[in-house]
């Protein structure tokens, strides 16, 4: 092991106020010191996601006092760590690191996280796609599971051509799970087909509601994985059988998830939310492992994200943006180092 | 027993649309024969509740060919029955009498009902009281379960001035739960007050938000049973606090259901139904044997009907407006009798 050579000062993306992307500005700010049980990770990846967007506009689960580093996965090396066991074993190692409930996050040079929150990476994943192997890749695994603990044949999936989507779609194949996909355009849904897709619908058809009712129907599909609410959730809930639930894990639409009296009453339908950071907290530590390590022996195949561009830290405005501007077509990668 | 002289045409009121209490008209028509496994009930009272409402509209759980009786649920004398142990059982006894899910209902002379939907009256049950003893008190029976089920020491509920949310008051007060209760109107508060209520909140109030707020946060209430639906689940959501539901069981409001997606992602809220057929279809012979005569016990007490008024069946009309004028001060029984 290379003892790293640490500078006193780094570069990081900072947000004074939980306005958006306009909030965000780069600063010189000292290099974070690990305290017991914490490493020091000098980050050699992050990548921009829905739920950093949603931490941006203070819409996510809850917010850090500002100024604050967001940023709530990476990848790079441990350089430096407080006192503990787990601290000398994660020394030196490649981590998949996510940022904690407090403090800053990954979106700098250097990010100082908890030991239980560093992950060793398998020497076969890079470290691009090790940025990214937290959030999406555990939250298509949880659905998958969720699916499974159901004794679900078939799902139901909208924002169905995000990278997520695309991930539980392969997940689902390999599985053979039925999967209904849900998109908004037909570039979207093409883009699913070509990837092999067999249901692919499109909520701005004329017919979308006859569609998704003549699918769920057939295949009998009772739970649905939404990113979207509104009034969205009513059609899923329609469509899909007695004793259904949609399970809403996003707010893309930005209303309330909405669902009818008669269909919550009389067919036993019902609306719940899904969030990794509740979902994990209730695996212990060998059963987190267990799915840390699936995850990613998957990393390079089913559970893998494309990389569409990569930007340094002082173009994380430009980077989100164009982000914003088309959320299917592959990740965005910001890059300490280049 | 006295073998009952039994004619051969009877009054019934019939709907022939599903267009509400001005689709109703009075008929003669045949007396019904029970088949096997059925009896033959000459009905003593019959009320109008909120079910029967919905069910006028076409907003309940399922809609029966028309023309049909309606009426859920009701009392007589078992004066005939058809081939079975279960009948020769009953045959001459007092019942409580619900309709079946398919033919007619009670509010006529004479009804035919399977013999698992006639119980068997307490000596000391009046008919009239026997009458409205199985929706309001069982569904009140059903919420108090639910709420030992999940160990909740305190529940919320909407609608709380009506005759089931009066019922739900006496019972969590005999079982020491605390209940927060919600009304729309002033009188309702006063109502509940003075039947000794301690937690009564006017929706209609402007810092009704807050006060619901702080009552949910201080006595940690995550559940609520909810008449109304709409826009005022949020509130409910909004006052709990995390990991709560919302279990809707009415429409009132005529609006969906809502929540919003960061209260069913971050804060592990949820949103369902209950339906009491549902409920008691879980429910095996003992268990069910063992409700009915909970409710039989406390049909005088906790479970009793204040009774406003009583109509012969050719007043029907008039008598279901009467309740759709006040639904929080006393029950209206049909009396075919009359």
């Amino acid at each position: 092991m290379v003892k790293e050579n640490i500078p006193n000062e780094m570069t990081a993306i900072v947000l004074d106020s939980y306005t958006g992307v306009n909030a965000l500005r780069i600063e010189r700010r000292p290099i974070p010191q690990p305290g017991p049980n914490e490493v020091l990770v000098k980050v050699a990846a992050t990548p921009i996601n829905p739920s950093d967007l949603a931490f941006l506009e203070g819409l996510y689960g809850f917010k850090k006092p500002t100024p604050v580093v967001p940023g709530f996965e990476g990848s790079g090396t441990v350089v430096s760590v407080g006192s503990g066991m787990m601290g000398k074993y994660l020394n030196g190692k490649r981590v998949a690191c996510v940022s904690q409930a407090r403090g800053d996050g990954v979106w700098a040079e250097y990010m100082v996280t908890t030991t239980s929150l560093a992950f060793p990476l398998d020497t076969s994943v890079s470290l691009e796609q090790g940025a990214m192997s937290v959030v999406n890749p555990l939250t298509a695994l949880a659905f998958l599971t969720l699916a499974k603990e159901g004794r679900h044949k078939a799902i139901v999936q909208t924002a169905a051509a995000s990278v997520l989507g695309q991930m539980v779609n392969r997940l689902c194949k390999s599985e053979g799970i039925q999967i209904i996909n849900i998109v908004r355009r037909e570039a979207q849904k093409e883009l699913l087909k070509e990837q092999g897709a067999e249901i692919v619908l499109n909520s701005s058809d004329p017919n979308f509601s006859q569609h998704l009712w003549d699918v769920c129907q057939h295949y009998q599909s009772r739970i649905a994985f939404d990113a979207v609410a509104g009034p969205l959730t009513i059609q899923l809930l329609k469509a899909m059988p007695s004793h259904s639930k949609v399970i809403v894990y996003g707010g893309l639409s930005y209303e309330p998830a909405q669902a009818e009296a008669g269909q919550l009453i009389f067919e036993g339908k019902s609306i719940e939310g899904f969030w990794l950071t509740t979902w994990m907290s209730k695996k212990n530590f060998l059963q987190s492992l267990a799915i840390w390590q699936r995850a990613q022996k998957l990393i390079t195949t089913d559970l893998k994200s494309e990389i569409r561009m990569q930007y340094p830290l002082n173009e994380a405005q430009n980077a989100i943006k164009e982000y914003q501007s088309q959320m299917t077509g592959g990740k965005i990668l910001l890059r300490p180092t280049l």
